[in-house]
């Protein structure tokens, strides 16, 4: 069976409220959920402000290290939101007004009884060469520009607009995943459990630590692509730990 | 009035399981609203996975960078927990089991009736030269190097450690703020909040679009550490919009 390629993709948040705490972020786990559904793999997710010089480094260094970027936030209508011209100045590429923007944001607009404002046009600036992302909740379009998706804050626009490009994605092995619920303390199966990660170098395994009914208890995930060398893996560790496998 | 300095910070959050998605973090939002309340300012998040070359590359960018980087995640027993060595690989010094950590874990182990195993022994290794930040929930220590406190990624653990750490960091003014809900959307109120922003320099304000009962509106967020001339920019802000003041 010929190896599927790995594809690889990092998120990048811009927002002062998410760093500041006022707003707690939804779109990492969001964003990284559909991402390993589809089988793309999120390696990275960084925070920055609203600032020019950061979210262009930032943009940057992803961009040219993963397959894909994804952001959210900073393309809504207010003088805070500066996604859109810091994205063009990452790539070298004019901004201004983009004629099938201003046209969607006009029909949307004209269709609720509204004007067109300024501040409403400000949302059609678009870098010159992206491909528009539609937003099918609230007018305002994200866009593509390179291998860098622009999305919104508003979870569930960013949502919907990662729902929108998902078709054009590629795509590579889907990584699928066992969780194995023990109701023992990390400390007590971590011996056992690194024992048996060197029987399977190939599946990744992680133990993720939490209480159940106010008692330390874990849950082992083990991952791969592949679903019988999964599940061989998973049985075993659980035969390993004295836990009854399914019938 | 001699200016404070301000103090800032970077958060760097290390699991593969929530670049899965397989967990929610909530660390980021308990953090940044603590660091904000107490005068140090969060300007970067990363989220990295448990690989000793990301977490060193990042520790190195993040703690040059900012007065503290403060990290969760990977401090537990199981092989998948690797950031204590990976600290000591950052900051170029041994690692091995510290007397302080073994007789915490120990003690910790014995009051419970529990033996000491090479698992459980696996939390007391710390980099040479770090203090530790006790942990009052599940006994395994975080610990302090240079400029770096290194956490659990267990919520609650975290936040018991944060709370620890705190008395010993420097921090710089509070910055206050003042939300205002507007029930209209951004793009509406848009023009003339980008007025008020010129007005008001040196206050910082942000515009948060979400939906109020259905509808599109935003919260108008003015931040400033200087109280009056907080109220003064948010007043004559509500007045600018026709939104009714204080009495």
């Amino acid at each position: 069976m010929a190896e599927e390629r790995i594809v690889t993709a990092a998120l990048l948040v811009i927002g002062d409220e998410i760093l500041s705490g006022r707003t707690h972020d939804r779109n990492i786990g969001a964003v990284a959920e559909h991402l390993t559904g589809i089988g793309i793999k999120l390696c990275e997710v960084r925070v920055v402000p609203d600032d020019e010089a950061e979210i262009v480094s930032a943009v940057d260094a992803l961009r040219r290290r993963y397959d894909y970027l994804f952001t959210t936030g900073g393309i809504g209508p207010t003088h805070d939101d500066i996604t859109a011209d810091s994205m063009a100045k990452a790539f070298g590429v004019p901004i201004d007004v983009d004629a099938r923007a201003e046209k969607i944001l006009s029909d949307y607009y004209a269709g609720r009884g509204l004007e067109m404002t300024p501040a409403r046009l400000r949302m059609a600036r678009i870098p010159a060469g992206a491909d528009l992302i539609e937003n099918a909740l609230s007018g305002a379009p994200g866009f593509r520009i390179g291998n860098v998706f622009v999305m919104a804050g508003v979870p569930s626009v960013a949502q919907s607009m990662l729902q929108k490009v998902t078709p054009e994605l590629k795509t590579g092995p889907k990584l699928l995943s066992v969780s194995i619920p023990v109701n023992r303390p990390e400390s007590e199966i971590a011996d056992t459990f690194a024992a048996h990660q060197q029987l399977y170098p190939d599946v990744q395994m992680g133990s993720y630590p939490l209480l159940r009914d106010g008692r330390p208890a874990a849950d082992l995930v083990l991952r791969s692509p592949d679903r019988e060398r999964l599940a061989e893996a998973a049985e075993t560790l659980m035969t390993a730990l004295g836990l009854p496998t399914p019938a």
